[in-house]
């Protein structure tokens, strides 16, 4: 079981990781995520410590999720998809682990996941695992800034 | 494969489907899901026939997200639940099978799926089996209607 994280210790409130967002407004951010189910895997925040989506204001809820489809337009054209998936997962009980609200944005293309395999639905299932798996291949430092860098540099001149 | 569809076959679109929404607006509709993956599981939709997110306005989009929330407090005090998934399928390549935007709200609470249990990883593999699954039970139209009016009594209560 991963520790309980209060906003003190929050990974998504630690300057080493916000730092290291590839676009930014004053209100939200976006992360890739350290170890993407699939490439262009990246998290929406927002900067303020909220855990869940009922704590939004109206505005925040509809800023939010317009930044998001802006996030998401410039993955798909980095990473040359066609499709893509949210998710939000709210609530211990809905698997959420890092009590900082934050949506899964998954850029998709045909034939991107084997036909029957299951990780994916797993990783679902445990979020702990969709954020930093032990399963997947963690990006080092110096692969997550080159694709951060990449990113900063496309929203730049799409945003 | 399933039939492609177009807006004039469109699942929904079809009168006998938007007329059993729960709870809706000029611009959007609630409705419960024919196959729940869990209890509560329902769908929210745009009344017009858009398909993907990006074609709604900024306005739009975060009118859409207001409503889900609103309707996603409703299920959470109807099934008694603290906690939700929201999953957005967009595009044929990220699993969506109905060419109209939903967005799919799952209540969730403790221990409500099986630990290792992989199923609801492969429904989210294939949305096809998240609308109207043979491998789960479908509610006939009783069961569908009676749950359709608790939860038009409890919105119009709440909202």
């Amino acid at each position: 079981m991963p520790d309980i994280q209060t906003k003190e210790n929050c990974t998504f409130c630690k300057k080493e990781i916000t730092s290291k967002s590839f676009y930014s407004t004053e209100q939200f951010s976006a992360l890739y995520n350290i170890s993407p189910v699939l490439p262009g895997h990246s998290l929406i925040i927002p900067n303020k410590h909220y855990t869940s989506l009922f704590e939004l204001s109206d505005e925040e809820l509809s800023k939010m999720m317009i930044f998001a489809r802006q996030i998401t337009a410039v993955l798909k054209t980095v990473f040359q998809c066609d499709g893509f998936d949210w998710t939000i997962q709210d609530g211990v009980s809905a698997g959420q682990t890092v009590p900082h609200l934050h949506l899964h944005i998954i850029p998709r293309k045909k034939y991107d996941l084997p036909e029957g395999d299951e990780w994916y639905g797993k990783i679902l299932q445990n979020e702990a695992q969709m954020i930093e798996s032990n399963q997947r291949e963690r990006l080092n430092d110096k692969e997550y800034m080159a694709i951060t860098e990449k990113l900063a540099k496309a929203a730049a001149g799409l945003l």
